[in-house]
C-alpha cells in the first residue's frame, strides 16, 4: 500500500479491544457512505470520481494547461477556500514551497482573490508587470466575495493590456456546469470554461479541474495523478480495520478523540507539507466542525517547530496527539561533508545523509512526544511524487467521510460558513440584506 | 497608545469583577516581573532592552547592513526557533509575504538551517547560483544542528565561491558574547560578530542583533523599531488593568482559559501578518506550555480562512477564542470599480476601498462568531510600520511575561525541548549518549 499507517505509538493510549469495539460503527460509516444514505448524500462525487471523471474535459485540461505554459509568464489562480488550497498544496507539496523563486519551465503561479486584503492583491498585480499573464478564475457561482472582486482587477488589467479580445484567450474559468453569474459571463465572452461537479464540493474537488488545471500548469502528471487516487479507492474499499489503513486512521482519531483530546496536529518534517497540512485543516474542520463537535486540526512543520511549538508539545496541556506524515524518500538529498575543524562537532555525522538525521530527529522525537503523554499516529508514504499524491489525497477524503459519520455530523455540508457572510453583506448594505444592517452596527457601537 | 484592546467582544462570557477579582495576580506578576524575583529571572533583558541595548553594537549592524546591501543579491540568514521566526516575520510584516518575488533594491532574504530538510536545502543553495551571497549565522553555542548542518554547507560554499579570504568578509556571526564553538570560529577566522544577549531568550530576541541585522538589510527603519518598543515599555509600566492595554490582555487569556478555553486563535485580516502569528506561537507556546498548563497557541489569517477553519470556528467544540488584530491604515489600497456589466454583483461596492470590505468582513465575523459561542479580543495597531512593529512586539512579549506568571509557570524556560534533542543524539550515536541508544532502538521496533 501506499500510504502505511503506523499505530505503534498509540498502544500506550489505546487497548487493542477499543478498535474491535469501533468496528462495527466503521462498517456502518462504510455503509451509509458507500450506499449515499447518510447525511450530506448529495456531495458523494468524490468518492468515485478518480475512475468516472470527464475523460473529454480532462484532455481539455491538458491542453489548456500546455497553451498557458507555451503563452504566460505569469498564471494567476482565483480561487477561495477548495478553490485555493488544494492546487497550491499539490504545487509546492510536487515542487516546492518556493516554486516561484526557483529556476524552471514552466510559469510562475501566484494565487489572488484568496484575501479582501488590498496590500496582497497589490503585489500580485505588481508581479505581473512586463510578463505574459493568464488567469484560472475558479468560483462556483461567481459571486463568492473575496473572487469576484479579485477577477473584477484582473479582468480589467488583462483587458487593458490585451485588448478585449487578447484577454478572452488568457482566461479560464472553472465554475458551474450551466448556472451561475461567471458561467454567464465565460460564455458570452467566450472563456474557455471547467465544470465544478454539482456533487463535489469545494474541499473535495482538488481532483477536478478546480485543482487540475493549476497542478497541470505547473508541469505535474495530473495522469498520474488520478492513477494514484483510483488506486487508493480500490485499495480502501474493505471495511475491515485490519485490512484498511484509511479507516484505521478513522477510527483511532474518534477514539483519541472520545478520550478528551480536542486537538489533532498534523505533523511533517518535510516544508513541502507545509501547505498539504492547511488543506487538510479545511477538510477536516469543515467536515467535522460543526453541532459543537470535533477535534481541533492544527499543524506543525518539524523539526523547524520542536523549536516553537515543541515545547508546549512536549509538556504543555495534556489534550493533543500527533498525526505525522513521513515519506520513505526525499525529494533531493545532501550528504554531510567532513569539516576538518570540526568546531561545530557534527562530523560524527560526516557521510551520511541529511535525511538519515532527519529521519532520527522523527524517531527521538515520537518517542519524546510518547513519554510526554501525547499519542502519535504515523503514516508513512514512498515519496512525494504525482501518483503518491493522488493517493494520499484520496486517503484523506476517505478517512474524513468516515471519520465525520463515526463521529455523527454531516460531513459534507458547512452551514456555518454562512453567518459570517450574511453580517458582513448586512454591514455593506448589499442589496437584500437591509434589515438586519441596523441592529448589527448597534452592536458594533 | 499604539495597540489598542478592544474587550467589547468578550463581555458576554467575562463579567466585570472577574477583572476586578484577578487585579491582585495582574499586580503580582508586574512584581516579580519588574523586581526580578520569580522564576526565570535570569533571562529579563527583554525587559528594559530597548532602552539598554547596546548602542555601539546598534550602529555596526546598521553598517553591516549597508554593506550587505551594498555587495549582496541575497543574504541567507541561518537560524531556527527564536533565532529564525522574529526576522522573517518582521520582513514579512514591514514590506510583504512576497519581498523575495517583489522588485526592490535590498537583497532576497532566505531563511536556511531551519529544519533537517535535506530538499529545502538543497532548493536555497540553488537560489545562490549566479548571484552575490552574504551568510548571517545565528546560534548562541554554534552547536544546534539545524543551523549548525546548515552553515556547514554555506561555508563551503563560500569559501569555494569566493575562497577562504573572500567568504570571511561574506560571513556574520551572531552569537554568544565570548564562548561556543561558533564564537570561537568566528574569532578564528575574523568574521563580524554581533552578540546573542545572556539574559535575553531566543523567543524574546528579535529587538537584538538576532533579528536586528537581517531586518536591517531588508531595509526597515530598525532605530524606529527600538523607539516603537521603547515607548511601548512606558505605556506598560502601570499594572492597573484599566490603564494597561497590554496587561488586560494577559488577563483576559487567562481568565477565558481558566473558563475552560483551552486554544487561542490569533487572527488576522492581513496576509502580511501570518508570520507574526508564528513567531507569536512561539512566544506564548514556548513560554506557557509546560507543566501540563496552558492555552494551545494557533492561528488564522481572514478572510482566507473563514473558508477553511471557519465552519470549525463558529460551529464546532466550544473550546476557543479568539484575538483579533487589525490595522487603522493598510500598507497598500485599492479601489473597487465600477463595472458596467455587474455580473458578478459587486457594483454595490463600486467607488470603495477593499480595505473597507475587509473591515465589513471582520465585523460581520466577529458577531457571527461570539454569537457562535467564541469569546473575541480585538487589538486594533495604527498601521504595520516600523516604529508599531517594535511597538507591537513589545506588548506580546510583556503580555507573556505578565500572563505566564499569572498561569503559575516560568515563562522565561523551555526543559521541553531538550527531550527530542537527547533521544535524536542517542540515536544518531553522537558521542556522549551512546548509554540510551539500544534502549531507543528496541522501543522503535
Amino acid at each position: 500500500m501506499a500510504v502505511r499507517l503506523d499505530d505503534k505509538h498509540v498502544r500506550d493510549f489505546i487497548q487493542p479491544h477499543e478498535l474491535e469495539a469501533i468496528q462495527c460503527q466503521v462498517e456502518a460509516a462504510h455503509q451509509v457512505l458507500h450506499q449515499g444514505t447518510g447525511l450530506g448524500n448529495d456531495f458523494l462525487g468524490w468518492l468515485t470520481l478518480p475512475d468516472d471523471y470527464d475523460k473529454e474535459e480532462f484532455a481539455r485540461i491538458q491542453k489548456a494547461a500546455e497553451k498557458i505554459r507555451s503563452d504566460s509568464d505569469v498564471l494567476i489562480v482565483i480561487g477561495i477556500g477548495g478553490s485555493y488550497l488544494g492546487a497550491r498544496a499539490a504545487i509546492e507539496f510536487l515542487h516546492s514551497p518556493l516554486y516561484n523563486n526557483l529556476k524552471k519551465d514552466t510559469p510562475d503561479i501566484y494565487f489572488a482573490g484568496n484575501s479582501i486584503s488590498s496590500s496582497a492583491l497589490n503585489d500580485i498585480l505588481s508581479l505581473c508587470e512586463g510578463r505574459d499573464v493568464s488567469v484560472n478564475v475558479i468560483s462556483k457561482s461567481g459571486t463568492t466575495t473575496e473572487p469576484a472582486i479579485a477577477f473584477r482587477v484582473f479582468k480589467k488589467y488583462l483587458e487593458e493590456r490585451y485588448g478585449v479580445e487578447g484577454a478572452k484567450g488568457r482566461i479560464y474559468a472553472t465554475t458551474d456546469k450551466e448556472k451561475g453569474t461567471l458561467k454567464k459571463l465565460a460564455d458570452e465572452q467566450g472563456y474557455e470554461t471547467f465544470v465544478v461537479p454539482d456533487n463535489v464540493g469545494g474541499r473535495f474537488s482538488v481532483l477536478t479541474a478546480v485543482g487540475l488545471l493549476p497542478i497541470a500548469v505547473s508541469g505535474a502528471d495530473i495522469g498520474a495523478i488520478m492513477q494514484g487516487a483510483s488506486d487508493a479507492a480500490k485499495a480502501y474499499a474493505n471495511p475491515s480495520l485490519d485490512q484498511n489503513d484509511c479507516y484505521r486512521y478513522a477510527a483511532l482519531r474518534n477514539i483519541l478523540y472520545r478520550k478528551g483530546k480536542a486537538i489533532e496536529l498534523l505533523v511533517s518534517y518535510e516544508p513541502q507539507f507545509t501547505m498539504v497540512a492547511e488543506w487538510w485543516k479545511q477538510l477536516y474542520g469543515e467536515s467535522e466542525g460543526k453541532d459543537g463537535k470535533s477535534l481541533f486540526p492544527a499543524s506543525v512543520t518539524f523539526s523547524t517547530d520542536l523549536h516553537s511549538m515543541g515545547q508546549f508539545i512536549q509538556d504543555g496541556t495534556r489534550n493533543l496527539f500527533e498525526t505525522v506524515v513521513l515519506f520513505d524518500k526525499v525529494r533531493s538529498e545532501l550528504i554531510i561533508e567532513e569539516d576538518p575543524n570540526d568546531g561545530d562537532g557534527l562530523n560524527f555525522l560526516a557521510g551520511k545523509p541529511m535525511s538519515y538525521v532527519n529521519r532520527k530527529a522523527f524517531e527521538g522525537t515520537v518517542l519524546a512526544h510518547t513519554d510526554g503523554g501525547v499519542p502519535n499516529l504515523v503514516l508513512s508514504i514512498p515519496e512525494a511524487n504525482a501518483y503518491e499524491y493522488g493517493y494520499m489525497t484520496y486517503f484523506f477524503e476517505k478517512a474524513c467521510g468516515i471519520s465525520g459519520y463515526m463521529m455523527g455530523v454531516n460531513p459534507f455540508n458547512q452551514p456555518g460558513v454562512e453567518d459570517y457572510k450574511r453580517n458582513m453583506f448586512a454591514l455593506l448594505g448589499k442589496p437584500g440584506y437591509e434589515a438586519q444592517k441596523q441592529a448589527l452596527e448597534q452592536r458594533l457601537q
